[in-house]
């Protein structure tokens, strides 16, 4: 199942009606949201909503003929509104998007969909009960990069795979009420099981606070998949340079993505090992693994999140399936869980309930 | 305690005797350990001993004035000969440098020290009663690059140590006697010990075997600090690219040693973190951390192995302080030990014996 | 002279009047001056005038407040208008600005200024006459680079300038009614006429034509300076990498700005030479010129034409000198017309009228 | 005609006698001759020549069985000598040269052939006629990159060749007997001839001296091609940074040769122009070139010397043609005498005579 898809052609069709859509939370993301919700010629952006008044200002100003309001419940009972997008705090996305789900509208929620899988299972149930979509925004599932791994995983041409390791680090402001994980894995852990698609067996996790003394700066974890693969995931928010890298190595592919580069971010690089004895050398038998030439396919320079806003809009109107639903929200949330737990007991493997 | 105060000036002194040295070992890196012999002016390169014709051949073409022998017991029975540089693989160490050591000699050997606790510390406790140099060959922190760090660290103004991240990652040919952890940890381990110097506590490695089914090729090793600080190390022999980077972030400066760069190997960043409260803010509390200049700091060309074997001669002529000693060697042998066990028991992290 | 000592606390006081701004073009640059003008809590974005509808669609959707008309005559003749952003066509330029300053009005015109060297001194003469504003968009010398460059000249610590070598290649649409010189060059030569500052002697240039055969697609220019130092700029609209890079040779310190670097944009190199006389050396003399420590300075992130428009204002209010003024525009176009006599006649160098 | 159909498999049969080889010049590059020519099987090195005692006392330490001599003429004058690598001053080759192809030796001589095209034509004239091989060492031909590069051109898959665009800088010690462009130079041009394969019609070169003045340490040289194709050449020893890059650009592929990558070193962009008229635009008419997938193809690491080394055996030996014969040198020396007459007439262009 992959974003490239869209139906777009289709989509201009002059009987389609515009999908109207309100945005919940106008802080970091939301912004980003209701761009993308007003430049696709399919959806009218009909309401904002925030609580705060220079936010509000904000929104009025970039978007003059939207309804505005601190109430985000008026938003949720307007009955004309069809679909909301949430980017508010993460401990209040469940009873936003249960409201939501409630009164009949399709919901897009920021990342990470709660803060404890409990509420992540409500909200799956919930979107099933009501037959409503549940999106997820992991956005970088929706890159052009991410999109052409995925053909690479589905064409059968990666061969075994044999680790995922992803280094997400920079230095910035960061917010304090959660840790590095709870922050930044949810980008890479719906990226490693969107394109492994195998299950997860256990997490370990190993983090230190030092700014503030209640939530990690600095994170790894370790998961181990079914089959035998790795997948580590180096997590900091107090580094000198920004790295966000993504090494997949596989037996006759490897892939290299890079998101700070700026033109070549996925290189595929062909491999083959083969085991070498040799009876005349002490240490007895070698391994060669060698790569040949390095392709850097050519990628698409389109927004990530205009095209997830796209596939949204279709997979609302039932021309796809949701690539990043509340299933994958849900594991998402399930594997971080078990993350803090190993984080609590100073590292000891946690299983990952299935 | 640096190998920056060499005392060539005085060593080149008319009255100071050549330290004969024999090799013992003429594999993949015995070669350099002769090279640096033969080229460092205090040093006579005596004899090379090693099992294999072919290589005694290619000795022989390259030193034709040195003694050959296939019988290293020859080389180590030689009362002209002061110092041995020992370059046999690991399990063979022991044997060798207990046999030198009791004939009165100096020893430089290879890395890792030993391939077990036990057998490092009876080679420590052998040099401290012959009352004879024991030096391990952990190359790296004789680098231009290792030593500007160390001053850093010693003139007090990296400030509190965060964490140390190290990725030494390659594609190649690799031995399948050992694992990753063994190969490339020692590197890594002893710069970190160098630069660090405090105890570890706790040490926790998870790996996977994908070519040689018995030995990982790829492992994650996070330790715990006293103090609080984390090291975390990524080994991998299957990576499509090459990686020799470490991190090390604290609270004044965070430094990036990237061996892979040509030139600007070390950069030195200025830092400083700052509690922002905003009371405005939903998230509450904030976290700034930035960075302002960028140094990077010229370093010494000279090759590191000659740094180093210049330095031994300086040790095993009182006119300097080992910096990698026997103590430093089964420090490593020891954490490495408690890896294979968490490796061994699934991730769980094992203490450290100090 | 640097556009660093802005008033803009001074500039915030109640009493200061707005400044009412027109923007005269919405193409490919228009949109960027109307944003930074709407930005600047002091200006008003009064008029924005295009002959194309669908632009003037755009600019309603984004500032619904401002007036719009595709007669820009209307917008410069409007007396409640202080000021007028021209990002109209170069050959348009020269009408537009006399028209503007003539109805008294300042004036911040896209580069280049002009397309002929009589044009541009027509517009410095007329805005000295009407005692008018004329300053030329040249971007780059707004930006944190430049100006952290324009204070290594201005402190003396640069030493003797050698050379002034840039590169400026990519790959993309380009219009086809101008060659690649005059496109490229006005963002070069400005900056090098800044930071420099010194009278050009003779301009050399060469070119080729591969798409369109009437405009230059890649070319060479090569200025001799007074005082012996060489500048050389390298422009290609058919490379197939996207390179922005400026070297300034100089006898005390090295500056490399390169623009593609996400963060370490500008590094400078500590250096000194000196002349080796080995008199057992075939060779004889040896120079000896090496680099020591390599700093990339903090830099500012602020968007340059944030800054630029911000200065404007600053010398529209005699609060500062105009660093890019009309003197500025027509010393570039000058040197763009004697490099295309140059390319015309085969490369042969050209004297630059002063 | 490639490097690449080695017969290093017939070359092995017993049958071969070896090369007999003398080295003339033991100073920066006569030791990896040297060392190529002891490393080959299918080569005896028998003598080593130099003036020096203490650069002949180096070479007795590494190839203790070679005879060693003050005299070239010695040397030359041996008879079971087969052939001389020559790697004297540029000024010492062309009676060294002469001397040794009338003593029926094949030559291969440093670059550049020589600092004149008399001697140059000369050498060329006396080689034809004694039968036998004089080679120049334009080593960069033989590394792997320009073998894949030159397989590109010869298969037709580039197709029009647009440029060629040359940077090669750094930093460092520098003789001061010769200028910049006869210093580096050779290595580019003949890359450029060799790839290429057209004639060259003019040169114009400028420069700057700024340290020794008697000798350019910086210039720019731009050739016209026949068929309207451009080449520049930028050469500086007095850049803070090391570059060495070559963009070759052409209708159907676009090649970015880096040597100072690790392992990337070249890149092959497929490409292709179209022209867009724009009714509705102001500009008329655009062009649009964009490129595709990147493909960075799988190099050898094998030393180029040791490559061109065994090309030479096998051109002695009839099994192959010179890649880089004098002809190539004394075409390498007709465009920097060219260049330097255009360095000395302010830029003026200069026919290069065919």
């Amino acid at each position: 199942m992959s974003a490239s898809g869209s139906s777009r052609a289709a989509a201009t069709a002059s009987d389609e009606r515009l999908l109207r859509v309100g945005v919940a939370g106008y802080g970091y993301w939301g912004p980003n949201l209701a761009r993308n919700a007003a430049q696709n010629i399919r959806i009218e952006l009909v309401t904002i909503a925030d609580l705060h008044p220079a936010r509000l200002s904000a929104a009025r100003r970039a978007y003059p003929a939207a309804r505005l309001t601190a109430d985000v419940h008026e938003l949720l009972a307007d009955p004309t509104i069809d679909a909301v997008f949430i980017a508010t705090p993460p401990d209040t996305h469940c009873a936003l998007v249960l409201e939501a789900l409630g009164r009949g509208k399709h919901v897009l929620v920021e990342k990470p969909l709660a803060t404890d899988v409990g509420d992540a299972e409500r909200m799956v149930a919930a979107a099933r009960a009501a037959g409503r979509i549940l999106a997820v925004d992991h956005t970088y599932l929706f890159t052009s990069a991410v999109q052409k791994m995925k053909q690479y995983f589905d064409s059968g041409e990666m061969g075994d795979v044999y680790y995922y390791d992803s280094t997400r680090i920079n230095l910035g402001i960061f917010q304090s009420n959660i840790n590095v994980i709870w922050d930044l894995a949810p980008h890479d852990i719906s990226m490693m099981l969107y394109l492994l698609d195998r299950p997860v067996e256990t997490v370990s996790a190993l983090g230190a606070r030092h700014i503030d003394l209640e939530h990690e700066n600095i994170a790894y974890m370790t998961l181990k998949l079914a089959g035998g693969a790795l997948a580590h995931f180096h997590m900091n928010w107090l580094a000198p340079t920004k790295i966000r890298r993504t090494i997949i190595g596989a037996s006759r592919k490897m892939l290299v993505y890079d998101d700070i580069e700026p033109v070549e971010k996925l290189k595929v690089y062909d491999c083959g090992a083969q085991l070498i004895t040799d009876v005349e050398d002490l240490y007895g038998r070698l391994v060669e693994y060698r790569t040949g030439d390095v392709l850097a396919p050519r990628l698409d320079n389109t927004e990530a999140l205009a095209v997830e806003v796209e596939h949204f809009v279709d997979v609302v109107g039932g021309r796809a399936e949701a690539i990043s639903d509340g299933a994958l929200g849900a594991r998402v949330v399930r594997i971080i869980e078990a993350a803090q737990r190993s984080l609590g007991n100073g590292g000891v493997p946690e299983r990952v309930p299935q």
